[in-house]
């Protein structure tokens, strides 16, 4: 599977492609598209441009790097960050941990895909160590609020979708010309402090609780090597409204958690209820334009069963029933130290290890 | 009162300073750093050269350009752009409304600057038409959503603080530091789609009702042109958490909403809560980072009378209380057609005409 990503060398960025058995230096072979930082320019190509170029590098015949040798950056250059809420197990599990009682989903829930946008200065690289956030909020059975490191760090395992075509102010996206937009696919952890989310989330939704790292891997795979990944979903119920109506499906990516060098969550983005074409198509339906770079995420993605769930405050149901790790440990949420590792059947990994807060 | 800015001519675009009397051209005089499509590499440089440059500027004895025949664009690059919620009396009236007989605070409210993230990829420069935008909403009564043009379009008058020097990542910056990142103020208009809003907002927050345009105003007026605008502000009850703790005090710059020709609102940003110091202090706290270009809203600014609030959704109270236009019309949201300018003191005018829906 063919991916992209940018090596450093020599004090200067270029564009490479992962192939079978290494990495390609895109600049040295293609052309000054590929001589750039990121593979925004690139991606702002278009959709013919891609397919030219996929093709280019499956015949290129360049010396061959090796991935461990490589300093590799940033991918892509962030333009507006979005995380949705696309998974319906983990809107299921989210909805009954903090409202207990209640319909877990809200009634827009099966209407739209919700999201909201997230800071993309603080989308960091694979490996990026991630400083235990500061911050406000409020213990259990407090009237007060009170200052200080997160004692419930979390990670969100997701998808990222990067834009490569923009589109145009007050022109909306239909879902049938969704994906010519959409260039790749890039594994996503946006770590989450829980107990600063809580406090701060109403009205307004979540803001310094997940503005404090979002770690994205290395390599960017195109959509069209996930062609065959391809497979029918779930029916959506009640019919999706005319704008977002299709058949229902989605990619079909073996995804695993890692902690501390122990599987604790295995599952597939086949449980995504919402497509990415419908989430470009729902973006853009009031007007807001698309530009090279959107990051477009999934939202933590779960399943039905517990090993399937993707955040540890899913895993351990809120701290109830914490994990248990080889060695007789156990987690509910992360303690400083713990190494995490994201990865996806094609996509590669995305690493974070926890370090101590600074306040 | 000096502020910068950037006009295009012959295909080129350079950075320009407003003074009394006309407009500058700065790359004509000034040299490589004004020679710029915005102003974010001027930004970028600092205190100690900003005020080189204003003093610089006061001298220079350039021909001075008609601001009418000049073709102005956006004038700096959006980095993130986060919209806080810091003034008391218009949290308090959406709070009355969307709550009735709840108290109309959430308990977070007076111990932080409540804020999202919102679209930068959407901030326009004063004057782009503004497209009404289309959506689900939930009619009044009715069980499900519907796609269509908003029907209850909304203006939200605000100041834009944008953030000159850049921050490290998990390197908050402290209170008394916060004003030596942030360069200046811009007049900012966010356009809201309330039954967009309404519908979508739980439970992650404002997305698509806000996301359509955000207006800006031609020229951003340093900080340290309205230096002789701070004044003292009332005490913040309960006092702050140590981290958000200082001398209460705020900007006065008198404010105005115009709707199509007359005046419906007049104001002064001495009613923010939050100064932009403990908004910075607040986002960095967590280990966010600043960039160049980040763009930080007060939220919509209202008085406690009822001519003073700056929001037709406040002026006309939820729309029970429409707006009385000269010649008898009256308004409670936008019509298309529809002008609004605001207008700043010192600061300039943002202006947005209301163009028919394209659903």
């Amino acid at each position: 599977m063919i991916a992209y990503g940018v090596l450093r060398e020599g004090g200067r960025s270029r564009v490479a492609a992962r192939v079978e058995g290494g990495v390609l230096d895109l600049a040295a072979g293609l052309g000054d598209v590929f001589a750039a930082p990121s593979i925004n320019p690139f991606m702002a190509r278009g959709p013919d441009f891609w397919r030219e170029t996929h093709a280019r590098v499956r015949e290129l015949d360049g010396p061959l790097l090796e991935p461990e040798a490589l300093e590799l950056r940033l991918p892509f250059e962030v333009a507006d960050y979005v995380d949705f809420f696309s998974s319906l197990h983990h809107a299921t599990n989210m909805g009954r941990m903090f409202r207990p009682g209640s319909e877990p989903l809200f009634p827009n829930w099966r209407q739209l895909p919700v999201g909201y946008h997230g800071r993309a200065g603080t989308v960091v690289p694979s490996g990026t160590p991630v400083v235990r956030p500061c911050g406000q909020r409020r213990p259990p059975g407090a009237e007060e609020p009170t200052f200080g490191p997160s004692v419930r760090l979390d990670i969100e395992l997701e998808l990222g979708f990067v834009v490569g075509v923009p589109s145009e102010l007050a022109a909306p996206v239909p879902l049938g010309r969704a994906l010519d937009h959409v260039f790749g696919v890039v594994l996503l952890n946006d770590w989450s402090a829980r107990d600063l989310q809580a406090w701060e989330y109403q009205p307004l939704g979540p803001f310094l609780g997940k503005s404090f790292a979002t770690s994205v891997g290395d390599w960017v795979v195109p959509l069209t090597e996930l062609e065959d990944r391809r497979v029918p979903a779930a029916p959506q119920e009640p019919e999706p409204l005319p704008y977002l109506r299709e058949e229902p499906w989605a990619y079909d990516v073996p995804l695993e958690v890692e902690l501390n060098g122990a599987v604790v969550a295995r599952t597939t983005s086949r449980h995504l209820y919402w497509s990415i074409a419908q989430q470009v198509a729902h973006l853009t339906s009031g007007g807001a334009t698309l530009r090279t770079g959107d990051l477009l995420a999934s939202g933590t993605i779960s399943g039905p069963e517990r090993d399937t769930r993707g955040s540890l405050i899913e895993l351990s149901w809120n701290g109830e029933e914490p994990i248990e790790l080889p060695g007789g440990e156990t987690r509910s949420f992360l303690e400083d130290g713990d190494a995490v590792v994201l990865r996806g059947e094609g996509l590669g990994e995305v690493r974070g290890r926890i370090e101590p807060a600074r306040c």
